[in-house]
């Protein structure tokens, strides 16, 4: 049995023009490869409708799941729903659970629940809602796309309500070796092992640390067993 | 005249598993939007033939420029040259010019120009050579699509070479305005600004700190004295 696949859409102008730097798709990936979902892909799209919804449609019928960030707020830059909505083929609209829960949370703090925060409560038919502890607009879910925030903290709390109720697959293992030579040197003995292990991943990242020149690869799979002999041919191989 | 736009493509399994954080695309976002270039669209894939070709295709079909890091020294997993000239329809193997460039840095280190190192003079023909200050294999540019280095310090100083002969548009100028009201409380007014500024891209970004709750609204535009009369506007509106 494989793993399940997944995608990350990423939306917003503010990350292609450089004046902010996404942090969701780095913790999106190591979640999903705690969990043992393979993400796959990842794209960055602009705050444009039919760019979301050309994303949208592709990477949802490409992959198990989708996960996008960005673009659920209340301002007119905001237009993520609508443009999964129009993907998915779902109609949208102000829904009374989503309404409920942001009246209780304006009322809480004395705030009106304006026009604009109202737009918030917009959410396609059919779709689950997803629980923000922290500020209590809701992400959703439709079909097998997983819309949440853009602010880091509050696309962390989000995801980290939605991914239990996601079934994952085997978590992918790992070890590392650090060696001080250069990619050139480790190169021919990592094909080598490559070919006789070929359901392992081997990836290979220079570095270079107060003078010291180095490689430290990294050997992923599903066979704890299989990735520890691998590793301890490549000892002996390098202590040679 | 509108902007040449661009499109980014990082190429790396290190990247979907969460074991890096990629950092390119962020400063390419800042550079290309310095120089007047649209950074229109970004997109992660793993180290697959497959992937790497279809998105190469897609993306350079699709914008004036195509800026590739990663996955192109010396292993099993550097593929991004074969999918590049793929993609582009060039033969590729080892071309004199990069074999040179290559002795010359081993001989100088006195190491060895191994097959592993000699697999990173394989250019596609017609390609042009981008210069590596760094560690001396070369990226290159084929068609409208510049292929570079993972290795952020190497893909910093490969883009640097090659910037200044790629020509720019107008460099998009902003200004932002600091206010400590919600998002909800902004979105109205901004919205009509950004009906009566149709140029004019009109961001709002909430921010909380040290239990201060505001907006960060930025706006963006190719006319100086334009963006100058929204701001006025703006200020005027949340002085009242």
């Amino acid at each position: 049995m494989t793993n399940p696949t997944a995608a990350m859409l990423v939306i917003g102008d503010e990350i292609l023009s450089g004046r902010t730097r996404d942090s969701n798709m780095h913790h999106l990936a190591q979640e999903l490869t705690l969990r043992g979902i393979d993400l796959v892909e990842a794209r960055v799209v602009s705050d444009r409708h039919d760019a979301i919804v050309a994303a949208v449609k592709a990477l949802s019928a490409a992959h198990d799941h989708l996960f996008t960030s960005g673009g659920i707020g209340p301002t007119h830059d905001d237009i993520t729903a609508e443009a999964v909505a129009e993907a998915m083929g779902a109609p949208i609209g102000v829904r009374d659970d989503a309404r409920a829960i942001l009246q209780a949370h304006y009322d809480r703090s004395g705030q009106d629940l304006n026009a604009a925060r109202l737009r918030m409560a917009r959410i396609p038919d059919g779709a689950v809602l997803i629980d923000n502890p922290v500020s209590a607009a809701p992400g959703f879910s439709i079909g097998n796309v997983h819309v949440m925030a853009g602010v880091p903290r509050i696309f962390q709390a989000m995801l980290a309500g939605l991914l239990p109720g996601i079934p994952g697959g085997k978590p992918v293992l790992s070890q590392s070796l650090r060696v001080e030579r250069g990619e050139g040197d480790v190169a021919e003995p990592l094909s080598e092992l490559a070919r006789a292990h070929p359901t392992l991943a081997i990836g290979s990242y220079p570095f270079s640390e107060n003078g010291v020149h180095g490689t430290n690869i990294v050997i992923r799979g599903a066979d704890g067993a299989e990735i520890e002999a691998a590793l301890v041919k490549l000892s002996e191989r390098f202590a040679a």
